[in-house]
């Protein structure tokens, strides 16, 4: 396995209302930018493809892979080179990969301002981004006097359950809820996506002139990524708990912006990656 | 609950070495375009920000959202009006949505063209999508003679568990993996993003010059989108078995392509939701 796709991190593991800590692992999220290099000698240009947010390893494979499966490119004989590319980023290297075609291939670029959507935003470098928040949430630090009792959230999932009507038909859609306080259902969202079931909940909150929601509950049913944490934090969360598991850059800008997020809550136990202390718990090292 | 999110349709459910119709509902994945109107009277401009496959309902609310957290705007007093656009493209009318600005706002579009990061290929119209793919396809629907055991399948997920070392520590990442038609795992790529997973798979059969992959089986761990099957399709993929739930985009175009498209494998059942000729097993009605 690729040491580079997992990040070692402590977390507080709870159960009932003790936190212990232990070792645990991540999976790695870091943005990826696929640039084009094609044309005659004398006249190659270079062109930004697209920017991903992926888990680092065989960024060759997932570089053709894109080019093949968005129709840019025919097949590998179109190919004469794969390689990072250090020019832009120097901090991060192997952030940016380059496709240099063979001489006289012409890719396939007709479609692709047209047909190439978006679902997030994010710059090449993953502390650019961090960094072009920082302004923004400076308002959202100001009200954080918000603490609660861990076991509240025990209960989160199966209440968002009780509520997401389309899911409970057709197990395919991702929630995002918001609760107060006491655990009690305030707003959920459904959708295919998971970003747009958070900006419609973020979307109906604005309606009602809740923002910034620096005093609820975000409930996330999947996984929290960089996207959602970023979504969350432009909203004034400061608590996020999310069914599945975090990736790496979640957490990473979860602490930056001091915001409590927690992990894998289901069967009465989750996870803490940042911000234990609006949890009002005993935590203790794990001494077995 | 909104009858727009759901699609009512009849799947083929499998236990065993037989298949039962039975009738079943399917989220509904569809693509919004969400643009912005700003400007001062007389010159007021219309932007394209963003192309998203979402669940319709709410699209005030996500399109606000979506703005909200991506901070092109600051408040719900910078919104004169959400309202659905029929100038585009008029037989998807409800897939453009509009954001007016008041008199004198200005959004903040600075970052948009290099902050906003592609994950797919779209174009606005699902329709328009599927006929470009049109092309591409025909040499694919050639070798099509590949029929497979129903019972493979349910050993696949197991095979890709014990192969997913990643997600086994992390519980974070998506996974993509190919077999052959007697259930043998091939490769298996995993990636915090399901479209990346199978991108990077894709990617390394073009390298190992595979490719078409009329004859192999595709499994994906999570749910099966619309740009999911399409990356398979390109790769000239029959049969896809997906452990989630298909979208509604996502069974469309299976069938506009000939492939079959199996969901909810797990516990020794599935569901077949096109080309079940492929699968060997005989097919009743539900006469219960």
């Amino acid at each position: 396995m690729a040491e580079g796709s997992i990040k070692r991190i402590q977390v507080v593991k709870v159960t009932g209302a003790e936190g212990l800590i232990f070792p645990d692992v991540l999976a790695v999220e870091e943005p990826l930018e696929i640039r084009l290099d094609y044309g005659l000698p004398g006249e190659r240009k270079v062109q930004n493809i697209s920017v991903t947010m992926r888990t680092p390893g065989q960024d060759d494979e997932l570089a053709t892979g894109f080019l093949f499966t968005e129709n840019i490119i025919k097949n590998k004989e179109d190919i004469a080179s794969v390689e990072y590319c250090f020019i832009a980023c120097a901090e991060n290297k192997e952030n940016v990969i380059q496709v240099s075609l063979r001489e006289g291939v012409e890719p396939e670029l007709r479609n692709t301002e047209r047909n190439f959507y978006t679902t997030s935003s994010c710059g090449v470098c993953g502390k650019g981004s961090i960094g072009a928040l920082r302004t923004v949430s400076a308002v959202k630090q100001k009200d954080d006097k918000f603490f609660i009792n861990p076991e509240i959230l025990y209960g989160l999932p199966d209440t968002l359950q009780q509520h997401q009507q389309v899911f409970a038909d057709t197990g395919g859609l991702h929630a995002s809820a918001l609760f107060d306080k006491n655990g009690e259902l305030l707003l959920a969202r459904e959708d295919v996506g998971r970003h747009n079931a958070l900006d419609k909940l973020i979307g109906a909150s604005i309606a009602k002139g809740w923002l910034p929601l620096g005093q609820n509950i975000l409930l996330l049913s999947g996984r929290a990524s960089f996207e959602l944490v970023q979504k969350a934090i432009m909203a004034g969360i400061n608590i996020i708990a999310s069914v599945g598991a975090p990736s790496s850059l979640a957490v990473e800008l979860a602490e930056e912006f001091n915001i409590t997020l927690a992990g894998f809550l289901r069967n009465q136990r989750f996870n803490i990656y940042t911000g234990a202390h609006r949890l009002l718990l005993p935590i203790h090292e794990n001494t077995h």
